[in-house]
């Protein structure tokens, strides 16, 4: 064939895609509305506009490109065309630099703020730890290390710093009330004002990533909310850390920033590399660790563009890592929260004790998903209204546990540091380095590590800003110090055995504090089920490259062990348990079946015929069904595919035509862009013929034209496809529905929710109908009455007290304070599930589904 | 809708999927060729045998990874099948454990395979680099470092390494003869036995690695050829890395040991997964960065499973990396080629520097991409089959000029290693430390960096095994290096000027070494392009934590310099120059056109009609077309788009049937499995009537069924959606085609090659039709031709020379000795553009674009 003929027909084919807009354009002039080059821009500005999704949905990626695309187009060609005329050309320079650099400018804003924030969040949260203990002479509002500036040994502290007063027991009391103080200050600001700002929030920004809308969840009140709460949760002691909420405030930040920029505003795709990168930024800050927030991003966050945003989140981290470091919030001069040396290089025996680390790594993990998602549950059937209270409890307890040891009193970061420092000079914290107190020191760190870990499991779902990662370490660290000191004391038992013959004598031959580190990485591994990251952060944080090797082996047992529990980390699991539509990147099924098995076959969706349909029709259609979108047909008994129209764009469209005109109820809806040229006097063979209902008082035929918000070219597939592919297609390019077509004529639609849905009900007969499951269950339904019965006594005790405390002004449980924000926090989940039930209408299957596996949860999957 | 009825509905839906299986299987058992479970294995093999792909053809990642999951689910069922059978229980589940740790049993051989590898090269490595200077007294064997063993300064040499003599012009001409062997040997080698084995490797394994077969790329005689070349032409002193070999090298042991494993030799996208893990195992073990070598895969090599392989490379890289360490090739105890601590941390005014470092790298990337493609070019053109003289006369401009500086003489790691290093101590490398030399340091260093950067541009393309990344590294190092003299020369100056106010008294305020540091690392990433690995490997490399700021800063600047330069890195360069059909994922375009422009029409593809076609047809077909696969229709004229078939499959299947019974070329081709099921006594009606030709001896209608090798889910787009979102669909689900299709009708197919095609059309108007671009290529045509001139004269007289001293036993120039090896080489590239030519048939729109292309090389894009 030759290229000239080729070339006609290309541009044959190519022809109404390119009128498409040029059609536009004349009907709105012949509207009367716009003239010249601005119906172009208006066009675009309008279909951006209702392109905001609405809460509880999931953003189409696909669609989201093709108008970024189209954007871009418009302005190159509205730029060509001021450039043919002449005139406005710096200013259209600027104009057009401007908008290249966006994306830079918003970066580098929300890298400073987040690095800002930080650095006052790191001051704050230093000096409300240290108010616990005691209080500086010189200044209250200095904490101890700047009230001891210039003392060597900070740990023995000097003589302005002073503890409350002399005495254990009033100590001890002092510190209850002030950690009793800040959880009950955090949990009453973000229970009033920002019930969002509950908790991590790393699983729900996944989700947002990954297109989920949650409509607050970043905004305004939850980043200030949670930057004010967060160092009043840590303050108060309770076992809980600071990254999860840092990348939660850090992601707040950006999204209220990328707000005032156009591009940004409008697309909702396109905030989503903004947040990806604010993520990174977030996981810097909190650690001090650049790369490794890039990574974690990568790794963790950014399911749908791993590659593309990883220089925006190289150069947010970066901005935000600096301004930290400019800041010098720890005086130190270091960016990292402790950098610690080893001097000695590690023997090939040790490889045995890196591996039980990396074990206890993966087993902690396990041991700790398991459990939190079952005090999850617990929670949401009890205590949604009971939060306040809640949070005050814990933090007593823990108060009241934790004072006693030293390892558990102080901040879980200066616990690390001291762990995993060598005993090297006149360093001892505590009594730690000292041979003699080796079995105290044991037994002291194995209760920390229990304790901790039991802590953890019920801190880490408080409705306070709450983490995971820093306790995590936190007790990895104490696991790991533990097993170096029983190595070391092996070591000074038997220093002639073989097994230490690689040891050079008079020289100490094990470091503990390297256990200690290797245990922390081997915990936020085991945790979080991340690998590359993981390792980064630990030797961004420490700066141990000697260690680099050990710590791969050990974070790669801890994998190695993650993988028999394959359903993923917490995040994962949290978005499991919530019920998120989100399909895990990572995971691979083989269900070896159609796609058609799980679709929604076309018989229980409402299709629209392209043309045929009254006005009436469809605001029935719309208000009787809930349906997220409609395939568009020629005619509903051949359902030869067309297209397809979203419910937003259905109802934006239609209030757009009456707002214009008065509609009679019997008018057109014509969804066809090659109906359009049709002129309506001369009516189709397909459309049904002119009735005396069509002619408005004018003498013309009325109708309403929706081709402008309909998508033509939706993704279709083969109803023979693999489910998997299919799912593929989901993960990779991210659509909001699949339509299922055979010869042309629609089979049915699929969303991630059909796959999701398909999966529960497998995994769900590949489990089900054994005795043990209904017996266990009904053993954790007692369980529970019991705990539930008891904490409801507590509760109503202390709320009676502080209520005669306060004179009823403040009132702790749900009950007697039923205002709408606390409505909200108290129905939160539950209006999460009943949202996604109505997310694409009729699949009340998940919900069932997964109501039965609640329960379960521990041993889903396996 | 009840559900019952609509898992009904869904049952009927997918019965035609499921049966398949089984009538294929009783298919077989009619015609006696097998029985029992079996025969659904020798399915599976059957398919998976003829998807070894074709030569320089692309795999389809699409049906690659929906045939891995059929042969899961028949594993599966096949167990099930035995378990009920209740023997070989104990066999099976060891069976089934070995087939489920298969990548795990793979990637650790793969692993300690590069280990032994790398190490044993880096000892040959240093040995050939000292035995140009002088020799060992006590062993021949031993090289510089360790016949000197336990002396401090190793630069000053020891008693027992003697220089070849001791006068100056006699060691210069022993370093010359030496480099100009090494280089000789290994441009032999290469030439003789692996053609592959030249050049980095890394453009070819990234395409490789998104699909592109090239076979013997990384076959056996590869990965040997290269172990062995690669210390030679390092040893020579050419300004050749050993990053891209190594890479190359551990992605041919990757491949070669996947090969002995089944689940790997069958499936080509499963491989790749390998591959990937091997390339992070590659840089690790160059660098002894095994994080870096993970994100350098990531970010450079693995474009279409970013995420889904990390865990695997991670694995990899840490394997080789830990046998590495323990074979320990350099005695050190260290990983790293070289650590480095500085002492003194940074000041707020040396940003600026930094930044000029960073804008440094950006030129310098851009500079020797633009100047190496030409180069290239010229290469390509004038002398492909003088491959071994330009490498000895490269070698041996190389010795003579850089033998008389320092810097230059010695191994570029080295230098990096004497530049990196703080002057501290008595240590001095050279008098780089004396102040008194400020001026000869700066000289001699920018020098070095010109002279470098000239030869780096020559050699890289050079038919020996060349890298990159280190020459690139050593002349960051270099020019950084001169900065970090230029500040100290100007602190000292000048101390007490406000500029520097912030440097303490009496304390070196400027580390020189840290300037090299960075230029170092912002070399590498301006060639490469990269950000994340480059910091990662540098700070692996180095340890140089403190510095971590800095480095992510001069990296974010070159980054940002870079993007002026928007055509990626050298090794996307290279890819774009070679014609690979390859879609950079990082790149993103806005034609904003329908996929119907890009496509190719119906009009131009050959369709089979489901039935009716004859044997006869169809081969003349194969004969006559190249096309490399054809769509399945209902028939020619509706144009029903049923499925696709390639051609690898077609013609798999007629020499299947052929061979199984006589058949005449009259027989009936099947294409549908719709039309199996109907008797071929009553045709349906869209079958031709049945004439004599059909009835055969036993009077039964002949034919053919193909359905088995038919895909009948091939993705299919509309033709108006928009040629990036089709772009984006090649990108991340990888398909080897796209149908194109209208309410069930088929209009075109677009491939890879489609969209490039259209691509470089739209670059080339946007480029054309200015007077200047000709009176460019003129220019450097005659340059070209006098440059060619001088060398034919040069490399004649050369090979004259030696085949005179050889008594004609070698013969250096492709003219005199056309064997069909060396013209594989010579004919190497071309080769490959019409393979390429023949990829999909009718595509010589594309070569025609490239062949006007190729003189604007440094030009494009821009």
């Amino acid at each position: 064939m030759s290229s000239s003929a080729r070339t006609r027909l290309q541009r044959s084919n190519s022809s109404s895609y390119i009128d498409r807009n040029v059609q536009v354009n004349e009907e709105n002039r012949q509207n009367g509305h716009a003239t010249g080059t601005d119906v172009n821009q208006r066009f675009n500005d309008e279909i951006e506009e209702i392109k905001r999704y609405e809460d509880f949905t999931t953003i189409d990626w696909v669609q989201d490109a093709a108008r970024e695309q189209l954007r871009r187009k418009s302005r190159q060609q509205e730029s060509q065309a001021q450039r043919l005329r002449g005139f406005g050309n710096i200013r259209q320079r600027l104009w057009k630099l401007y908008d290249a650099g966006q994306a830079w400018i918003v970066v580098t804003l929300v890298g400073i703020a987040i690095g800002l924030n930080a650095a006052v969040l790191n001051i704050v949260t230093e000096w409300l730890s240290d108010i616990k203990m005691g209080y500086c002479e010189t200044a209250f509002y200095l904490n101890q290390n700047f009230c001891c500036w210039g003392v060597d040994d900070i740990d023995k502290g000097c003589p302005e710093w002073h503890q409350w007063t002399s005495i254990y027991p009033v100590n001890w009391l002092m510190y209850l009330i002030f950690a009793t103080l800040f959880a009950f200050t955090a949990a009453v600001l973000v229970k009033a004002f920002a019930p969002y700002a509950a908790g991590s929030g790393i699983s729900e920004i996944k989700c947002i990533i990954a297109g989920f809308v949650m409509k607050g969840f970043l905004g305004f009140w939850t980043l200030l909310i949670k930057s004010i709460a967060l160092p009043l949760a840590i303050a108060s002691g309770l076992s809980v850390g600071k990254e999860g909420p840092s990348v939660h405030y850090a992601v707040c930040t950006g999204n209220v920033i990328s707000r005032f920029f156009v591009k940004y505003k409008r697309n909702a795709a396109k905030t989503r590399e903004i947040l990806s990168a604010s993520a990174a930024a977030g996981v810097a800050v909190a650690f001090g660790s650049p790369i490794g927030g890039v990574l974690f991003s990568l790794e963790e966050m950014s399911s749908y563009f791993p590659l593309k945003t990883m220089w925006r989140s190289y150069f947010c981290a970066l901005v935000a890592t600096a301004v930290l470091a400019g800041m010098n919030p720890f005086r130190t001069g270091q960016l990292v929260m402790f950098e610690v040396h080893y001097d000695r290089t590690w023997h090939l025996f040790e490889l045995i004790f890196f591996i039980i680390i990396g074990i206890f790594g993966g087993l902690y993990g396990a041991f700790v998903i398991k459990w939190h998602l079952r005090v999850q549950a617990f929670r949401k059937k009890y205590l949604t209204q009971y939060a306040i209270p809640e949070a005050v409890i814990l933090a007593a307890a823990t108060a009241l546990l934790c004072y006693p040891n030293t390892f558990l009193r102080i901040d879980m970061t200066e616990l690390m540091e001291a762990l995993f420092r060598e005993c090297e000079g006149n360093y001892d914290f505590h009594g730690l380095c000292e041979t003699s107190n080796t079995w105290r020191n044991i037994i002291s760190l194995a209760w920390t590590t229990i304790l901790r870990t039991a802590l953890v499991i019920l801190s880490y779902g408080c409705k306070v800003p709450a983490g995971i990662f820093v306790p995590s370490m936190a007790i990895g660290a104490s696991f790991g110090r533990m097993v170096g000191i029983m190595v070391q004391a092996l070591h000074d038992a038997y220093p002639q055995s073989t097994f230490f013959s690689s040891c050079e004598p008079d020289v100490p031959c094990i470091t503990p504090g390297t256990y200690a580190f290797l245990g922390a990485g081997a915990a936020l591994s085991g945790i979080m089920h991340l690998t590359v990251s993981v390792v980064v952060i630990m030797f961004e944080l420490t700066g141990a490259l000697t260690y680099i090797l050990p710590t791969m082996i050990v974070v790669g047992t801890t994998k190695a062990v993650t993988l028999y529990f394959p359903s993923g980390g917490i995040a994962d699991r949290m978005i499991y348990f919530n019920g998120f539509p989100f399909l895990d990147t990572k995971e691979h099924h083989a269900f070896h079946v159609p796609v058609s098995k799980a679709m929604t076959p076309v018989n229980s969706i409402a299709l629209l015929p392209a043309t045929g349909l009254r006005l009436s029709n469809l605001t029935q259609l719309l208000t009787e069904t809930s349906y997220s979108g409609f395939p568009i047909v020629s005619d509903t008994t051949s359902r030869t595919m067309l297209g397809y129209i979203g419910r937003t764009e259905l109802t934006f469209a239609i209030a757009k035509a009456k707002s214009n005109r008065d509609l009679s109820s019997a008018a057109k809806c014509i969804f066809t862009s090659e109906e359009r040229n049709i002129p309506p006097q001369t009516p189709s063979s397909i459309a049904p013929p002119v009735t005396f209902d069509d002619i408005d008082v004018a003498g013309t035929v009325q109708s309403i034209d929706f081709s402008n918000f309909a998508d033509f070219t939706p993704l279709s597939v083969h109803p023979q496809l693999p489910l998997e592919t299919a799912m593929e297609i989901f993960k990779k390019m991210g659509p909001r529905v699949i339509l299922v077509e055979h010869k042309g004529h629609l089979d049915g639609l699929v969303t991630v929710k059909d796959c999701l849905r398909y999966q529960f009900q497998v995994e769900a007969q590949e489990r089900g109908g054994t005795s043990t499951t209904a017996d266990h269950a009904r053993r954790i339904e007692i369980m529970e009455t019991w705990t539930w019965e008891t904490i409801v006594k507590i509760s109503s005790w202390l709320g009676r007290l502080v209520q005669r405390f306060t004179g009823g002004r403040i009132k702790l449980t749900g009950d007697s304070s039923r205002d709408s924000v606390g409505q909200l926090l108290q129905e939160d989940s539950r209006d999460l599930r009943d949202h996604n039930q109505n997310y694409n209408g009729s699949h009340n299957i998940l919900d069932d589904t997964e109501t039965e596996l609640e329960l379960e949860e521990g041993d889903h999957r396996r």
